[in-house]
């Protein structure tokens, strides 16, 4: 961390920061310039509160050095964090894992239904929403408990693992049979939530907020780390941009820039960050391309009753061809 | 709503659209020009699920006409919303609402100095924070449960009314004496934490997300509404843009738009929008011009022991100067 | 084109809007909703000025149906364009153009050593920046005029066709044996040069704008389109966002998007986007991946000595790699 | 300027960093930690090309320090900047001016009886647009030449000065008798217009881009002043951002944190910021509570004729209340 003093400090405020900074395990280094004196703080600074240091009345700015993030740097775990969930479904680590399904849970027969379509097409994890964040009050909200009774259903009758969306810390007990939990965007720095969800044993599929940054993101990942759970899933799934024609940006940089700063497992939903199925496609591939562990995608299979299906979901004969086109995609880049 | 149908549909698939519309109430009128044939969807479309909509085959894409909100918008009822919180402070109509405080409450000595600061200053609401959501799990996380009896012991020494953020549904009935149970920006579309404030009697104080646009900060209040909380305070504190030099873009064409839209209070905080307290006096003068119901402003009052000060809070002074310019400029726009 | 009408509108507004827009050769019909009334505007709306449109009293809003452009739109030409700069490089229509080079040209000899090297590793045009649009004015703004001569020795040297950048309408005649002219992301809504470039019968290298949308993007295009220059190559390189991480957010919906709403062709730009050498691979195979016609790249041989690089260029072998990898992707997903 | 060096860098590519920083006239301080070795850099970094830095095979990134422009920065020239046009008419240093036109120039009859309109109401420089930058190529472009021979004619008829959009280096001879050349947003980093202002002497009207942050806008009056011109005006007039309600999103951050940084004036466009004749009051309302040196808005006298109006555009009367109210509000604050 290197600190920018104003120019005309009193000493007893400088003291006062670096009695501070002191107190805080760290060294400093007095840079002496024309127009500025930098503080170069040297030591563990990711427990430095850099809205404290900021508020101290000598300081006219900080620039961060470091990453705030530490379980979740792969300074602190050169190799790949994996994820088994049993099944033999690993993540991370060279595995490419599909996750697949309906937006939304409808019924026991709708579930069963995609579920075996997406197994059959190569789906490793089978999705769907019981509780739904939905933007209106007003517009259908998911089948909640009844919702991931039928899930689990699912899931004994085809073998394939699930993952489901939490939207409250209450809910936890509900998952307990569901193989992975999945934090939404809009929930990504609901702090209460990622802390509970680091004190039990089960892996979290954490999607990027559509305000967040890398760093938010891998923060989120550290709440939910620090608390002793190390297995977070990443999920790039598009950030909000001034450009109306998608949904939302998918933003792959994010991928290859992630991988190289931690070591826990990126994937990318391509369905949600286009919003358009004719997208979903170009955009796995695209993701498959650049490094992503792993794909999540919305499929259904009887638009004609769906109650909360999306312009962005794909029939399970083209999630076959986009499996096809991944798997040869990565033979070739391997 | 307006519905775009692709070029060459099957009229089985514009049957099937036609009685789906149908069986939502609505009436459509068909507008066939050269490059495309429109619906026009006619009726209470609120409660029609435009993902659903967009996903029919039939569908190129929708335009949406009315708000899709109904209970918080101003053509529902005309007349401001006045929310009496007591003692004398009334939010919204025509009333001035200051909202100030410390960000985090530290000790009792603290808070109870800061409120009687503030108090002589002209505040209305005392503003502080228990609960705090912080980007780093390694810096402090409020003083929680202790933090909340300190804000009511300095609610009663000082007969100011509270406001102070909520975390998660299962903190609400910690919250019992508070006045105002705040929502922070990275709860906003905290769907299940809306509904149950949505059926307690008591004002929720609702800031904008930082992705959120205008009309999805009247969704979620519209989430507490329709469980039956009418008294809903909306915030605009700043949304997140390519611009690094402040934390956050405040957006001040939110006020006399949304109080164009709705009959809901808008508050501003300028502290937590630019992240320097340089820029709050002049950012709350902006606000207070262009018709804002009220300001959020955070006040410290000995920095040099404060655990969480943000760079952002201004000295009890300060706050009498801008209480004082902001009441100068309401009597000239008056 | 659909206007929504005010509530309260009289009736000599509603005749002075009716009678200005039959003047525009479109026709009317009315959908009379219980909370608006809507007027569908049917015909060739491309020449409404909708700023125009939106100033009547009578308009509360308006939402565009058809899209603005013509000549640029996919439904003008259902084929795509193919741009044949001769010595057998084709771009679009399936092709897949490498254009490859220095950020800067510095001397004859560099500019002619990475053509050799670029060349050797597949690339089909040589780019090179003569005239630099700098942030600052006092860093090195380019070699200008001796610069085009030197990158026109390395085409007579190498065969390889040449693109550079122009900055200004009064250099257009100083690019005459330049075989494509690039036009940058500043310079994308400079109407004047768009024009005058649209007078000229040779190629032209559009960036999209750092806030630009696909709209103004393709309406750029149309500008240069409907002056008589049918040669618009488009090139995604990346959009502002709050995402401090990378210079900018590589937005590869881009290409699938606008390759379904253009026949123009489509390249994407990693090196600019991404702002870090180590990134330009994995983007470059994503952008192959999800349907590029082609990749410029930025390609230094010498960095000891460069005036100018950029921290995002990679070695020539480091762009063999790309170019080998891109293929084999380009052949998987054939 | 502070120097993040990659972990195991040879010596050799120390050195040679090291050789070319010297070469700049900088100092080098080193800071060791435990994860990172800094270099502070200490001396005139303004002419120091970062991306060059970055570049360099040691280097892991940098942070600045100084800012990188010095003619505009406060820092150079502590008193503000007054430019005086004539006729009584000063632009900052305490001064509050209103430049107030149509947006476009359609007859002499119209730009006359509008600058009598707006000189009657109080304003200071008649602004009206002969060169349009229009996004289709396909709607009125500006009475270009004709224009401005019409607005010299209001200028003469009323003793207003007057301010028009430049868009190319060809054009600048046209602009004699012209008071204030204004540069539009689209062409904020055109940096050859920049330059050839930059040569001549008289005062510029320099528009923030939309994706411009502050420092962008600073670093292209920077491109003038540095040719010789020493006026600039600033103009905030809304950046671009993903809320869709509003044109763009007017960030008055912009004006006390621009008018610490430099002493040249910054005046404020509600008009083109929202897009909507409701915001302009408000929105100027809160310009100038928060400091801003003037205001520029769009007036238009007969709608029904317009050729070019936006619906931002206010009558005279609604301006003459705008003058009266920001009057008010200046002596409120003075």
């Amino acid at each position: 961390m290197v600190i920018i003093l104003k120019k005309q400090t009193e000493e007893s405020e400088l003291n006062r920061l670096r009695t501070w900074l002191e107190r805080q395990n760290v060294t400093i280094s007095v840079i002496a310039g024309e127009q500025h004196t930098l503080w170069g703080v040297v030591g563990d600074t990711s427990r430095i509160d850099t809205d404290m240091v900021e508020s101290f009345e000598a300081v006219e700015g900080i620039r961060r050095i470091s990453e705030p993030y530490k379980l979740a740097s792969r300074s602190s775990r050169p190799g790949d964090t994996v994820i088994d969930i049993g099944n033999g479904v690993k993540i991370g680590g060279g595995n490419f894992t599909y996750f697949a399904g309906p937006c939304t849970i409808e019924s026991e027969f709708q579930i069963i239904s995609v579920a075996k379509s997406v197994k059959a097409a190569g789906a490793h994890v089978l999705r769907g929403g019981a509780f739904k964040p939905r933007t209106s009050p007003y517009t259908f909200q998911g089948m909640r408990d009844a919702g991931l009774r039928m899930l689990l259903e699912a899931k004994k009758e085809t073998g394939l693992p699930v993952v489901t969306e939490i939207m409250d810390v209450s809910q936890i007990e509900l998952f307990e049979d569901v193989d992975i939990i999945q934090v939404g965007a809009r929930n990504m720095q609901n702090y209460e939530l990622l802390k509970e969800l680091g004190k039990i044993s089960k892996p979290v599929f954490l999607k990027r907020g559509q305000s967040a940054t890398y760093q938010d993101l891998l923060m989120s990942a550290e709440y939910i780390m620090a608390e002793g759970n190390p297995d977070v899933i990443l999920c790039e799934r598009g950030i909000r941009t001034f450009e109306p024609a998608t949904r939302n940006t998918l933003d792959l940089a994010s991928v290859p820039y992630l991988k190289g700063k931690t070591h826990l497992p990126v994937i990318v939903d391509p369905s949600h960050a286009s919003g358009m199925s004719e997208l979903v496609k170009p955009l796995a591939f695209a993701a498959a391309a650049c490094g992503a562990d792993g794909l999540m995608i919305e499929v259904h299979n009887n638009p004609s009753t769906a109650l909360c299906d999306g312009p962005q979901a794909v029939l399970p004969d083209e999630f076959s061809e986009i499996v096809a086109g991944v798997e040869k995609i990565r033979n070739a880049i391997r």
